[in-house]
């Protein structure tokens, strides 16, 4: 099976710098983005699906113009979903209003519960690309292993274990979560808004795991040396 | 704890109906909208957290009052989002690709893909308003039952349970989809957009089931009568 | 392979009406036997199995008899039994004893357990009976779909509460059944007899949810819209 | 709590040798019935409910009058029911019925049926009766302690594997038992009949089994010896 | 595939005594060696691998010897690392230091641990081995049954559950293992060598039990009769 | 709880190059030993238990020098270890015979079982240290990351994913490990020995896992950077 979804094909892109869209902050390898690593081999077939990438619409391509500038590179979920416009799209307003908008929930909390969600659900693509994100904005290499590995092994405040504890048994037994898991949240501190993000965010990345799974999405591979 | 997100508010909304959303076709209740059930006391109170309603900016507006014009209430998961516009939007974007786009899945298909989904969660939310979908697309009440109960006590044909094995698989144990999941999905005739199709129906509603249970989200009690 | 356990064959049976046999109550269909579903296509094979149905003893044929009269058909899994009177016999006697004898649990109560092991165990067969008897005697066709899809989302007293979390406990990991779980029973109200009910009823089910899903079992569908 | 459900009491009824139930043989310790041990400490408290025993009718007493003829003793889990003849009667018939009626399974398999069942749901009660029939029918010990353990350890016919196979994943998973699990065991030899057994069999230890559990019951302390 | 680990060739070894390696006491039948059992057909065939035996260093020649005096056999275990002196000495030193040597956790208590975590693992090998050990030590054959069916069931003191608890979480799930059932153990009196060592004896049948079952190792049928 | 078992004890050892005792290779952090990450803080409380460190004996003193001379640090399991010579010794020699002794599989074979096998049993310590030696043995940083992972996302050779798969197994469901298992790894092209060696290898981890996991041992810090 063929597949057409190739990372190469987003080379040559205009780096337009008028999007609204914001750029994916915090996986941006310290201010040297490694255009070498983003360019090798690994990347070039991103999902086992021969999709193939359509015309990027203006709004999308100044996104990636603007993702090429300040990280070095196009994460590969991104392209994975550049078949269709209208998929792409909602998606990364999805994810950007979910990791980067203000929030009760600092975006290291959002990424600790990326990684913690995507270890349960043993997602390779999402543990690579979001174990980095752990690192970069921890500046804490151990960190990112810990949330990969078992979170439950790292020395975290009450409040950083009852949400990666409360995220885990959404993502593991979800019929399970009841009332005394909220009322875990408030007695950790975090507002009803809170657990509505810690929800969401938990949630999302069930959702991205399994098309990450389902579709053998491989993760750019400048992510790997990223803040060790 | 105070609950504030009340559907009851969304009464005396003007009906706009320019909106450029698609409305959740195939929910709607066989054209009698029973607009009694759906102001019924069950339906005050949606989730565990007291999170206010934000104001609608137009275009959700528009699109709520076209719900209750064509399905005779809005769906209490577009409520519950309500509390932020940034949150709503993408969610509906979203949703409307997934479920009402073309596709290589019917629609009726893709409420399958979203019961069976909801099932292996025991998402009550979703099993409740999706079920609800399957019995009216299908014309089959029966069919409704039996994605709620165990989709493989079903006569299915090879397309439908090759469909729904994927999607249940990737539900239970992601880590597990491998290509020879996927080929199987090809020999039963489904492309390379279909089987992202599928992944991305089942990863949705991996999502939506976990923001439900988290949440303790009530479905609108309209649903429960509905084609039977 | 041959399905010759046709439910078409109980046509014609006389009524006797002196069977000492208590009739399966709480599954009548509202006074309104709908005689015309009990005969539809889908009765017509009820296990996968093709075992030939013996000439019924008098009190069997009376107790079939009364079935009709009351409920307007005889619930498939007596028909699946009725190959053989020296197994059907005291699976009714004590299907009838557990289900309708006194006891301290109210015939609902004993169908709520019936519904929420069935669910455990995703059994097709006794989720459309059950669940179908637990709208009828509840008059609430809501508990009935909550007791189907997952009760813990029910809101439910203290009792039913603790009554079902034993049940389903005793379902999927019967070993880890303890002291403190019968004391939570006690603590609830339930007397050593009532525990006994609860763990007899639960097994039960465990035993039929079993018979029903190695056979194939199908229900009446008559079932499906009774008490919606 | 009191346990009044003392096995003790049962010493001094009359032998009354007109029963027309059926004793459970292959039970009885190789005509030696070691009263002594029945009559030890440990089988004075048979469960954890202080239920009392209610007077044998005479078809119970005669029945009972045989096992202790027989065996040397009654079954705990005979004097567990004896609380209520309306239960026990059925219980007794049913029991009977599987396990030594006439069968295209031989009494030996049903036995390891019951314990390969019982291992799989951990059932104290069941292990020590019922490992001690294995031990008894096939005079084999060893084949007694492999069905306890482990069965796929056990060296066993393409007929047995398969038998124990199909019930154990009844046990385990039954909503994922379907018509490829029927054709294995018509492959192995068995009959539409025996089918039906095999499930029987199996249903009736996830019942007992859980009644046994829920009720922490003892087995007579004789069984342990037996046939070692 | 032939096998030529056959415990037959152990015949006629000098018993030389001179060794410094303890023999594993407690296994010994009640000073009764039942050569005839050890020689038995079933012992002829260890393992499911062909592997030769290699010749015995004058260490393990001594060992070997001295388990013939002490318990009339060889056990399997040991026979089936003979193949290669470098992995079965130290196996047989780690062995005796963690079940033999001093300890807070008396040798019964060992076992105990032993038999619970391979009735985990279901691992036949080590039930019947270390079951006898059991009912040896304790000269107790129901608390043998009861560690192999379920020690939940038994009547243990707090010491004995706390410590059983522990070893068997963490065999089913050692990634929970946590500071609380670390404290557990220390409430329940151990000091944090008794922890180490019930750890240490719980990590070790969690090896053996592997590398029994992924070479179909197989017991001494001696074993099967002893103490009960 | 006081911790005593001090990594910065260790100091001061006089380096006794005479060891028969073999260094574990491949550990070695690419001939920079990283002494200032061995002596961090992280490094100074190896475990959760107060265990005293014995004094060493001449054989293990000479190993640890080793250590320290090739590698930079003694590996922290070793130190945890080291509160009793008895223990150490045989873990040692069991460890060093696995992983380093001539073997049909490879070093970096056996490292990846180690990983594959812990990353099922989740254990932070041995993910930590081994998957260091999976990046250092391969020379490749992302198959390490794999290994932690998911191994099923890694393009393995049908040689290396027959391994996994059967020490993975082996690992959740000892139990369901038969002769088809052990006929997958023949045809794959794996002696007899080469069988054991895999079993003993997922063995040895999964009893260092528990140990790990029940004592809370902390790999040493200079783990994390090493050949990324």
């Amino acid at each position: 099976m063929a597949r057409t979804n190739r990372a190469s094909k987003r080379r040559g892109k205009t780096v337009a710098a008028r999007s609204a869209l914001k750029v994916v902050k915090g996986s941006s390898p310290a201010g040297k983005p490694d255009r070498e690593s983003a360019a090798s081999r690994d990347d070039t077939e991103i999902t086992a699906l021969g999709l193939k990438r359509a015309p990027l619409n203006p709004a999308i391509e100044a996104y990636f113009a603007k993702c090429e500038e300040k990280l070095g590179f196009v994460p590969n979920v991104l392209t994975a979903y550049a078949f269709d416009m209208a998929k792409l799209e909602p998606f990364v307003a999805m994810y950007n209003d979910l990791m980067l908008a203000p929030s009760g929930l600092s975006k290291l909390e959002r990424e600790m519960i990326a990684v913690a969600v995507s270890a349960q659900n043993r997602c390779y693509y999402c543990l690579v690309a979001h174990g980095a994100a752990v690192r970069q904005l921890s500046g804490d290499p151990v960190l990112g292993e810990l949330m990969v590995m078992n979170y439950r092994a790292a020395r975290l405040t009450k409040r950083h274990r009852a949400m990666l504890d409360f995220a885990v048994k959404l993502t593991a037994e979800p019929w399970l979560v009841e009332e005394p898991d909220r009322a875990a949240l408030r007695k950790a501190g975090f507002s009803e808004r809170d657990i509505w993000d810690i929800a969401a965010v938990a949630g999302f990345f069930n959702m991205s795991n399994r098309v990450a799974s389902a579709t053998d999405m491989r993760p750019n591979s400048v992510y790997h040396a990223q803040a060790r």
